[in-house]
């Protein structure tokens, strides 16, 4: 199957000029097929604040009512998305903007209200991997924003990391995906405080093994519990790793097995 | 050649709920191949207010500075542009939202300063109406927010007539296209206080007598102008209605010849 690299960029990395355009020349330069999806709380959040509404995140997902519902609608879906496929077409890549609605892309459920009302957020229910390889085999680059929709006419605000994993999962069936999520760090790490010391491949074996020791915890449980399960859906590897190396050497490869 | 009808709204009709869903329904219920060209000026102006951003327009048209870019990008390409895609999902219609930038589908040069800088306006030099003819045919709708691109990364805020115009002229090519410009009045009026006095047809010849006889003026001579230009590149009529009548019942049609 042909090779496909779907990068997963946070916030920060997208909303300052200087980081931004390091990403694009770097995401131009990865050959064969590919995918972006991008985050943008940040902005959001700065446009909220600017609006006088207020930003509320329980467990580190944004409390999304409708006026938030507009903020996100209108930084990731424009600015953000549109500042990127204008970038990446000056750069030679034939980028496409997509929310979730487009094309109906990404449908996703409101989340139920449990403990938490989330508001307009959405948990995934079905991507159409299908006609993104369609459209990725014309030499189309799809950039992803961290929005999907209801089918009834709402959009939903969704987890950017959520949208790279289900969206690689779907393509897995049409290309040999590898999924890059690039975050602050170099990639996971056996000491917080020691950026040198990545942990270079990762496999669930050795992930229960470092959560018993206490070496991994927190916000990075979830990320590598996301990264097997895109694995165990056919997704060949995941890769963690920052900004500064989306090609992923140097970063955290998580494996079904260690060779 | 099949048939393709192009309507373009203005941001009066997209930002209001009741006149939005009425649109959507009928769109929705329009036959055959379709594309929409929507605006959004009065929410962007809104959100200016709100971020201390003044609105300032020569000539109709808005000056977009850095700060306006962001604030049209936002809107146009996020909020309004995306709540039409969701809104027509959730009435069974397959659309796709586009900016300029997406595929490349429109490009245009900064315009240059004359007289006056109207910043960050794009003036259109190119539709790839193949491509579009291509998603048109598998069932996808445009639906085209006033920002275009200048291939060398940066957006710009581009005229919704201008770009209903050169899309249908660059569809025409491919298909039988009907032009429908949407706005307030039910069609061109004999007298503008009188809207029953709408002009059913109108070919270059009555143009002239009625620009002459001072029965067309201000506004509606461009649009005009417009029209005649779509025609001569091949487009098969224009019609100037209003949104509750996108159908072009009751409107004026824009025609080379009477019969």
């Amino acid at each position: 199957m042909d090779k496909l690299t779907l990068i997963k960029v946070g916030g920060k990395i997208v909303e300052e000029e200087d980081s931004l355009y390091r990403l694009l020349a770097d995401f131009a330069a990865i050959e064969g097929y590919k995918v972006l999806v991008h985050g943008g709380g940040r902005s959001a959040t700065k446009l909220a604040g600017q609006l006088g509404i207020e930003s509320r995140m329980v467990n580190g997902r944004r409390i999304t009512d409708e006026d938030m519902l507009r903020v996100v609608t209108m930084v990731y879906g424009g600015l953000v998305n549109k500042n990127i496929v204008a970038g990446l077409q000056a750069r030679g890549v034939n980028a496409l903007g997509l929310t979730g609605a487009d094309m109906n892309v990404i449908r996703s459920v409101k989340r139920p209200v449990k403990d938490v009302d989330y508001g307009f957020v959405g948990d995934v229910q079905c991507v159409d991997g299908a006609l993104l390889a369609d459209l990725i085999r014309k030499g189309l680059v799809p950039v992803m924003a961290p929005l999907t929709h209801d089918g009834k006419g709402s959009m939903l605000n969704t987890n950017a990391d959520t949208i790279a994993g289900e969206t690689a999962k779907a393509l897995a069936v049409h290309f040999d995906v590898t999924l890059v999520y690039c975050f602050e760090k170099r990639g996971v790490l056996r000491d917080e405080a020691d950026e040198n010391s990545v942990i270079p491949v990762i496999t669930p074996a050795d992930f229960r093994h470092y959560v018993d020791e206490g070496v991994i915890q927190g916000g990075m449980i979830p990320k590598l519990e996301n990264s097997f399960e895109a694995i165990a859906a056919g997704v060949r590897e995941v890769i963690i790793t920052s900004a500064s190396a989306i090609d992923g050497r140097g970063g955290t490869v998580v494996r079904a097995t260690a060779d």
